[in-house]
This record gives structure tokens, sequence and C-alpha cells, in this order.
């Protein structure tokens, strides 16, 4: 069995969407952040970066793995599987370069955004010019990308589409001041988000936990 | 024949070091950040995110392939030349684990405390101060990581250690007073830096370009 440790965050809503679309058996156990509950010792031990996600796959090969970073799961559950990553070379590392996009740029740079919009009592403008740029850029590239790929890894659903959906759906609700203009005035994104959100697997993990 | 697409850029000379500690034949095209060769044409057909490093390898698996994103390059070349990634599942994901807590964390992290740092002309406070508790952070995860384990990834020198290299190395330069005391203060990290660094092949990737 595999145990899932997460919170309702978009790298936590990845696992959980990730696991709903494999629909393979796991167990939830909330780890609730604003509480501090990624400081105890018993997460610690499984997840020393003191983030969320993190797993416990209990029969993995070779005895039971610790993971974290949402990016590593992702990878690890598609080739244990063999689902939402291709085997063939040039099709995979497209969806891994997309995967990597995400984990090292969309994330962190919305991340930002949001810590200046919402966290930050002053807003300070260096910080949110900076980031509402940055994002600006990439919701950029990533709407070229959509208006010549069906999926952003390629023709296929895959987990560059299930890491990327989550960030934006949620950024929606916390900067909706930033990220729903830049949603509307996109036509591949916007098309994109709704034929993600309607899979069940997707509105299913969006709901967890 | 592998072309690169590089700038001596921490995300650029990872590849830099993988090419030169695997030792295959490439072919190294300077794109001068300096001077937005980042946006001109012909790059953007290999790196539509506007970032080095890139490749194009030739004589890929299925006809050429452009790749963008370092942790993915890594990843690609890895699997490529069955090197710096391990087979074993439990070894391979905690190697790609601990590349994508670079990729996601201390990459953006020290990037965004350099901005503050060296280009916002205010060193705006509240900004440096998030970016530098957020690194200092961070080397707390890694030295505990290398009070435990002889390489970042585990026993094997991988691409975990790749990653972070020429990050912690060239922003003791790029933020001296952020980085150094933070080293100093930390012998794991100070003898896995040395070590690595006394690599040939990280000896030479880290003067290209």
């Amino acid at each position: 069995m595999i145990q899932l440790h997460t919170w309702g965050t978009p790298n936590g809503r990845k696992v959980s969407i990730m696991l709903e679309e494999l629909g393979v058996p796991y167990s939830l156990h909330p780890v609730n952040i604003g509480k501090d509950d990624q400081f105890k010792p018993e997460f610690l031990a499984i997840s020393p970066n003191n983030k969320i996600p993190a797993i416990v796959d209990e029969d993995a090969d070779g005895g039971p793995l610790n993971l974290f970073e949402s990016g590593a799961i992702l990878i690890y559950l598609a080739e244990k599987y063999g689902r939402f990553l291709p085997t063939i070379p040039h099709q995979r590392h497209t969806v891994i370069q997309w995967l990597m996009w995400q984990m090292g740029g969309l994330g962190p740079m919305m991340g930002q955004l949001g810590w200046f919009v919402v966290s930050d009592k002053n807003q300070t403008p260096v910080g949110v010019n900076r980031y509402a740029a940055e994002v600006e850029r990439l919701f950029n590239v990533l709407e070229k990308r959509l208006s010549e790929s069906a999926h952003v890894g390629g023709d296929e659903y895959s987990i560059a589409d299930i890491a990327i959906y989550p960030w934006i759906t949620q950024y929606r609700t916390r900067v909706p001041d930033h990220i729903e203009p830049l949603i509307q005035a996109r036509p591949f994104i916007s098309k994109w988000l709704a034929e993600v959100g309607r899979r069940p697997g997707v509105e299913r993990g969006m709901k967890l936990p």
C-alpha cells in the first residue's frame, strides 16, 4: 500500500490526482501545514525537507521506499505503473522537460507571486511586479505550447499536465486579480484547463485532502 | 553529435559538467544572455522558454531531439549513456528526488536571493530576508543529508551532485556575504564541495563556456 502524506496545496494535489488517475489503493494522511505538522519528527523522517507531499510505498521493489518532491513522486509512480510517461525516448524526455519547467519555473514563480500578494502585508511592489511579469511570461510560453500540442507534454495526457493543472487552478482562487486575466486572454490554456478538469481522476484528486 | 547551447550560469554548467564527465563529443554554442541572445528566433526554436541550457542531440534514438530544462537534460544524458543515475528503483528515485529538490528549491531560492542582493538596486529587505532565510533552511537540509550520505543522491556520485555543485560554487562568488558563511559553518557541505570540485570533469565543465 502507498501511504500519502499531503495537504491541499498544488504540489500536494499533483500526487492525489496521479493516484486517483492510476486507481491504485493508497492511504491518505493529512499534514496540516497551517498547524506546522510538517515539522513533526515522524513527518521529517519521511520528508527531511519539511515539505509535502511525501509517500511511503510499502511494497516498493527492494523494500519500503520513502520519497518526497512532487515531481520525483510523479516520475516514480509513472514508471512503477507504466502510465502517463511514455517510454519512447523522444516523447518521454519531452514530458520530463515540461515537468521540469513546472518544477523549476511555473511553480516557484507562481508561489513567489502568491507570497508577495497574499502573505506580505505590504504587498511590496518590487516583489509583486517581478513575479507578475515572470508568471505572465511563463503563461505565454504555455499558451504557445498548447497552440501546437494537445497536451503540455505532447499528444497524450501525461504527468506534465498533472503537475501544471493544480497550480493554475488553485492560483485562480489564491491570486485571482493576477491569474484570471491571464487565463481569460489565452484560449488554448482555457480550453486545456476545461478538458483536464473534466477528467474524473482530476476531479477526485482536486478534492483531496 | 550533441549541440550544446549554453552560457556560464549554474544551470548551464550542470550540462557542461555532465558532458565532460561522460567524455562524449559535443559542440558548444555560447548564448550570451547579457546580449539577449536567448530571444533570437534560432534559439527560441530549440528552447521556447528562452532559457539556457538547451541541447540538440542529432543522433537521438528516433531522430534529432531538442531539449531544454537543465534537469531534463541531465536525466536524458544519464539514461542515454547509462551513467550517474542508478537503475535500481530505490537508488534511482532517490537521486531524482534530490535532483528535483535542486530544480524546485535550492536553484529558484538562491536565484531569487541573488536577484534581490545583486540586481534590485534597493536590495529590498523583505526580499533579501525572505530568500536568505529560505536558502539557510535549504543548506541545513543539505548538511544533514551529507552527514548521512557520501553524495547527495546516495553512496555514488550522481546527477544530483552535478545539479547542486555549480549553484553553490557560483553563488559563493555572486552573493558571498550570504553564501560563504553558510558553507564555512557546515563541515559536510564544505567537504563535499572540495571533493566534487576535484573531479577532472567538474573542473573542465566549470570553465565552459
